[in-house]
């Protein structure tokens, strides 16, 4: 089987890790209760397993191909959008006045990780819808709801993010893209846009694209950019089809990986938009669903390391080589402790990032759907810090552990149709779009750090010592050892925070930024310990063989990732120093 | 510039660093002179920059076809190959008696980096030749040597390795290809062999392969295996080519990368070949040439690490994002201290593999050469010591770094034909390939560590510890903080050496080697800490900049890879405890 969904893993790590319970009741959440996790988890595993998976590799090697009239998916592809469609998952963490389920953003993750497992290039395009249905949300007009929402929570509709072009990718403020308005209150929007996800394609009759342009006479740099809506197909006032816009893929990109996932070259010519939310604050629109997307992004990290685990797993339990004790004959590869070492390694982060992403997402909902001001803004804040360590540290580990998966599989894993050197293909993605990982870093430390004073790192730090203190009250010599390792790692990280905040303070911001990467590595460690340590205390009263593995996940991360971290300190706050002072004789600049 | 050697850095670290001086006048060696080192690197930095080079993105989009006749290189590999063979870099380190030009091995690993820089996929083809070469003059009769050796050399013909079948990768004892005696001496060779590099192509008039096969009533296992020598044209006495041999290859590997480097199942059908060696000794012949091989590929990693790096920097300096103080308009990304890290990372790791591989080198030309039994018994032993550590470590490194090298691109860095994307696919095999570098840390520490009781180690520590005292005696607050993260690092090496060695004696291998990886990995970075130590030491004498940089690296791999030493220990020693004891709760085995 290339993927079967670990159900219990995700279920436990919902529950039991990120407090998925916390939002039964919630306003718009009313339809959520803890039972249905279960029979979705299941539904959404099916679909995972019994279509999706079996298309990766048809989906690999084919590719998407321009043809004359756009983009053509890979054979299967249609059939397997019409189902996921149909099933409603588009719409499952969606408000039920839009047709949706109204169920938690959480949720929605357990169901997208199965998703991207079996399917990473699959899973991108509802990913970039979920982001379009969320942007019309919170700034839509009532028209624009009303006329896109249905059809994008259906599924019957697809939409897009137009932000990079050539000379504005991280720096989105250099854009150049033009919107200029029009008699009837839209606008013409002319420009080129460049590694748009799903821009076009073949699995629904339209496509909405969210572009960022400039209207004229804006302001330079980010100030300047507003956000506007560009249908593919013009959209009468009855909801049905139009002519067709003046938008078009022009090229796609030869990608390393996620081949039936287009990644186009965007052409507009005077296409016809419409300004979604205030003129010259499309960035800010944008912000309002980036932390949604970097999670999400950070989840197929999660995706990519599970199905490479499993593939490694499976390889190792089939291949046969050399003898070992106890077994009969050649034995497979599984029994040796080095391919055993390499398992657990693989397996110990995937569970760490899985929490923090799940962590995040209950942070996420319960900042949006909580009654109780005071607890909206600290999952709030808690939202905001986790997300640049859920996308970095978790898509870092995606690249990591299919690497890993890669090696289980000797020669084989470099053989370019093997799943294993697939997901290494497409893992590479996650740490780059969505905002680099290294821009990912910087917001950690320049914003959700220096912004508030370090206040919402304190308050992780802060849970990090409440699972001390529980595991230290176990007695239970494992549990104390867990938690004098925690313990480190949470000093650790203060000390780092500390630094951090006075270089910030100090205005010595490049010397911050030079160990920001190093510093959120650190803090993915220490969260994702913290994390994995709730998840063994949580599993003390499950069955002997769970109980068994959570703790082995957790005592093996203690051991290496945490045992570690004090250690690491020195590489954060004194690296810069190194290049900075250094940087004519290393680099001729400076 | 795609590649433009870095011939300061090769060259100091050969002689600084490595000490290539002291094989000057060695038996064997008396054409080396110091002299040299600068007009050969320099010689063969145009080879690589001009010819090679510009090969590397035609040979990874075209790739190696199979024809109806043979293996067809792609277009201009067999014009660089003819300018690789008439400057006469095959022979580089060969004895005169055969046409070579007797220089150490080590001076040739500071070209053959250059020629893996500038394209890895064509450097595999001298790789696989060097060894043949090396087996022949070891083990082959006279008659052998006087046949092949001349053309081998001359890079007239080329050599290959045949050892790997379906069913035995790793345990190459379970291999079945049968060698049936004929009454002319020599014998029938049949059963197929995959994953043979450069096993067939249209470089050269012939092919000599070196192939492992049972003779009749052979013992099974590792101890009934012998080697045999298999042209691909019968060679006539006169030295002119015969009738083709029974051996074709029947199949290429479509794989991640190194697509110019055909990967071919060769199929022997009864085709004639002569024992190499004794009878049942094929896997020791073979022992003779591991180091050196594992070796060469150890340098693929420092190859294409360098590779990386320079694709990373170059890009870093022209793509302009974001403004910083200081630089008018959008800034070169360089600027941005987090993108420095990354470039400092990169060249660090780079210069520490580079200095191991090159002090493995001259380890071994010394075991060769020296005229001193003590000098050539201490360099064996660090040969043996720094083989698995030199091919595992770089590799490793070369993967991680090329991956860095991705990130420094952003989204061009996922587009396949940027150069950066071709080295992280190409950089993968290397892990795998001449043994997988889980077998290279098991190699540590069962045979090269509990082998010798540890002396070989404690030898290398008493060099670490030699450096640490030299740092520490300039009292150079600079070097002193470098000394006391040596020393750190140093004991935290010697507290896992006596554990594994504690662990090998008691018969608990199965804990030790749960442990290798992480071992080697730790020892890595101390030899390599240590290593650049001393280059910044040797610098001292430098000019500013030159000096400032071997600091700037060596401090900054102190303070990330060696202050993290003592906190990895754990990892070491107990992180095999957890999957050994839950195997069932993990893997469902045990």
């Amino acid at each position: 089987m290339a993927y079967d969904a670990p159900i219990d893993e995700i279920e436990f790590s919902l529950k039991a890790v990120a407090g998925l319970d916390q939002l039964a009741g919630l306003p718009g959440l009313e339809a959520y209760d803890d039972d249905l996790v279960r029979p979705i988890l299941e539904e959404a595993a099916k679909l995972a397993r019994d279509i999706l998976a079996p298309l990766n590799p048809v989906g690999d090697s084919q590719g998407a191909r321009l043809g004359d009239d756009g983009v053509i998916s890979p054979d299967g592809f249609k059939a397997a959008y019409a189902a996921f469609r149909d099933a409603g998952w588009m719409g499952i963490a969606a408000p039920e006045v839009w047709g949706g389920q109204g169920l938690p953003r959480t949720l929605a993750l357990g169901v997208m990780e199965m998703f991207h497992s079996a399917n990473m290039a699959f899973g991108l395009c509802p990913m970039l819808s979920y982001g379009a249905i969320e942007a019309l949300q919170a700034h839509g007009t009532d028209d624009q709801k009303r006329i896109y929402l249905p059809k994008l929570v259906a599924g019957e509709w697809t939409g897009t993010m137009n932000l990079t072009e050539p000379q504005a990718g991280s720096d989105v403020g250099a854009l150049s893209t033009k919107a200029v308005p029009d008699a009837d209150g839209s606008y013409a929007i002319t420009g080129q846009k460049i590694y748009i996800t799903w821009g076009d394609h073949d699995l629904t009759d339209n496509i909405i694209h969210l572009v960022l342009a400039r209207l004229p006479g804006a302001p330079a740099g980010s100030r300047g950019i507003s956000l506007f809506l560009v249908p593919k197909f013009l959209v009468n006032d009855d909801g049905s089809l139009g002519a067709r816009n003046g938008v078009r893929c022009i090229g796609l990109e030869k990608k390393i990986g996620i081949h039936a996932s287009p990644t186009c070259v965007m052409e507009y010519t005077g296409a016809k938009g419409w300004l979604i939310g205030e003129a010259n604050k499309g960035l800010a629109c944008m912000f309002t669903m980036m932390n949604s997307a970097r999670l999400n992004v950070g989840l197929e990290g999660v995706a990519v390391g599970e199905a490479a685990y499993q593939a490694a797993f499976n390889f190792a339990q089939e291949r046969k080589q050399g003898k070992v004790d106890g077994v009969a004959g050649p034995a497979p590869i599984l029994h040796h402790a080095d391919v055993r070492r390499t398992l657990i390694t693989m397996r110990a982060r995937v569970a760490a990032a899985r929490a923090i992403c799940h962590a995040c997402g209950v942070s996420a909902d319960l900042a949006h759907a909580s009654d109780v001001p005071s607890v909206r803004a600290a999952a709030k804040a808690r939202e905001d810090l986790l997300t640049p360590i859920a996308k970095a540290w978790s898509t870092d580990m995606g690249v990591d552990v299919a690497s890993l998966g890669v090696q289980v599989h000797g020669g084989m894993g470099f053989m370019n149709e093997t799943l294993a050197a697939q997901l290494y293909r497409d893992a590479r993605i996650a740490p780059i779009y969505e905002g680099t990982n290294g821009i990912q870093a910087i917001d950690l430390v320049g914003r959700k750090l220096a912004g508030n004073g370090g206040a919402s790192m304190r308050a992780m730090l802060a849970e990090v010592d409440d699972t001390v203190r529980m595991a230290r009250t176990t007695n239970d010599p494992q549990f104390v050892q867990l938690a004098e390792r925690l313990w480190a790692g949470s000093k650790a990280l203060g000390e780092a925070t500390d630094w951090m905040l006075t270089a910030m303070k100090a205005e010595e911001q490049d010397k911050a930024l030079a160990g920001a990467t190093a510093y959120l590595a650190l803090a993915g460690d220490v969260i994702g310990g913290h994390l994995l340590a709730r998840a063994a205390l949580a599993a003390r009263s499950g069955e002997a063989n769970f109980r068994a593995r959570q703790m082995a996940l957790a005592g093996f991360f203690a051991e290496t990732s945490l045992a570690s971290a004090p250690g690491r300190v020195p590489g954060i706050i004194e690296g810069g120093e190194r290049f900075l002072a250094n940087s004519r004789a290393l680099f001729g600049i400076g």
